[in-house]
């Protein structure tokens, strides 16, 4: 496998200042972008897509948006899709949100309720809403959808142009069941993130994963059921972790190169 | 509710040695306690039988067996089941190991091979494994079985009175089926557990938990579900937590029992 596929999710070098991040993927030949709006919104999103077109990157997912509990959470996730659409890139990843206050059913059917108000939305804008199932040890917090097959029955009312699921290994690998609901994503997976489990869990468990092959996942086993769902589309790196974070960019952007490349 | 089918884990006041532990509970009227091996072992497994005997207090449950990863798996077990038996408790609870070394379906594979080898030392020692669904966040170190639905899957090849599962609603509470799983384990449920998911996670997720009713889980609705399986049995509250052990024991047990009674 050679770079064809694989994109750079900007998080995984979290303090590295977008121009360089752009500049640096150029360089190294890594086709894809994946962008956050907090960076993308600190450049100016007409300059950031013009500057990721100029240098030749397709921009793989903008991540993102969700959070049903939040008051504003209509006009952020409309916005949300609007960014999206000027960059280019074809799906937003929705982190849920956590319980903000409501028991877990109710909150989930708050994001059901959330799906069907922007779904239409989306579709318009020829983005895809990407249901990001994440690890249970978040779903107090950050998103009361914990696995695929809830992500998969959240999505299910809608057509997949609108509504899709991401796939991260770090959230989905310890799910007896993940195998069975990935062959069931088949034309719902609207993005593809790899990252690996690593232990000890730090103070801070949401900035302790780690880059692929240094962890406990099964990555090959991962490509070839997502591969075998007919999923073409790219495979993004994005790695939260803040000994990671604490480096240059230009290495982290080659470690991340070498470790997808490792991969085969 | 009262205080009948309460049981009070002695993991609650880890440093509460254990005839102080004993005598609490029962000038406290407590009729259950859930006792673990290496506290036993310290004061002596006969030494112990007698001491909760005399103090008429009824073992709910010994932790733990399990790790199946480890060298001595099965002489462990086997030992464990043999405690469980003097003691006069009904189960033993089994935390199944991580990956040890495996990916995860051998592991989970070497999981049910080991069941297999212990359930008939378990039906003739008239002691239940309990297999227990630990949160997804121990998958790779503590337990590769991390639902419900796995521990079910596990159980099923063997009788309810050998092999059960425990429900602790720490572990469980997330999971979007967990309703469904509860139904379906009636006549499997040999251990019933009760600890909060409060935040943040500490640094040490380990010991995280929350007293019941201080954290994000609906316990009215989990008794409800375990009693409409039709268990009857004890209801123990297993808390760990590492600002609540450094509290003195009786005092531990005091808002133990305060807890459990908030809950209806």
């Amino acid at each position: 496998m050679g770079l064809e596929r694989f994109s750079f999710n900007q998080a995984t070098a979290k303090f590295w200042p977008l121009p360089e991040v752009v500049a640096g993927c150029a360089v190294a030949g890594v086709p894809g972008i994946g962008l956050w709006r907090e960076p993308v919104r600190d450049y100016g999103l007409a300059r950031t897509a013009a500057l990721v077109r100029e240098a030749g990157l397709t921009v793989t997912s903008l991540c993102r948006g969700g959070f049903f509990g939040a008051d504003d959470w209509l006009d952020d996730n409309r916005a949300a899709i609007d960014e999206a659409a000027e960059l280019g890139a074809p799906a937003v990843v929705l982190v849920c949100g956590g319980l903000a206050g409501r028991s877990l059913e109710p909150a989930r059917a708050r994001v059901a309720a959330g799906l069907e108000a922007l779904a239409p939305y989306a579709l318009d804008a020829g983005v895809r809403l990407a249901i990001e199932p994440m690890h249970p040890m978040f779903c107090a917090d950050r998103s009361v959808v914990a696995t695929l097959g809830a992500a998969l029955d959240l999505a299910a009312p809608f057509p997949p142009e609108a509504v899709g699921i991401t796939v991260d290994t770090y959230h989905v690998w310890w799910d007896e069941r993940v195998w069975e609901l990935i062959a069931a994503a088949a034309g719902r997976i609207a993005c593809f993130q790899l990252a690996d489990w690593i232990l000890p869990l730090p103070a801070d468990v949401l900035v302790g994963r780690g880059l692929p092959g240094t962890g406990h996942i099964e990555f090959p086993r991962f490509l070839t059921a997502v591969a075998a769902t007919g999923y073409t589309g790219p495979i993004e790196v994005e790695v939260f972790n803040a000994e990671l974070w604490s480096r240059p960019g230009q290495e982290i952007l080659n470690d991340t190169i070498a470790a997808y490349l490792a991969l085969t």
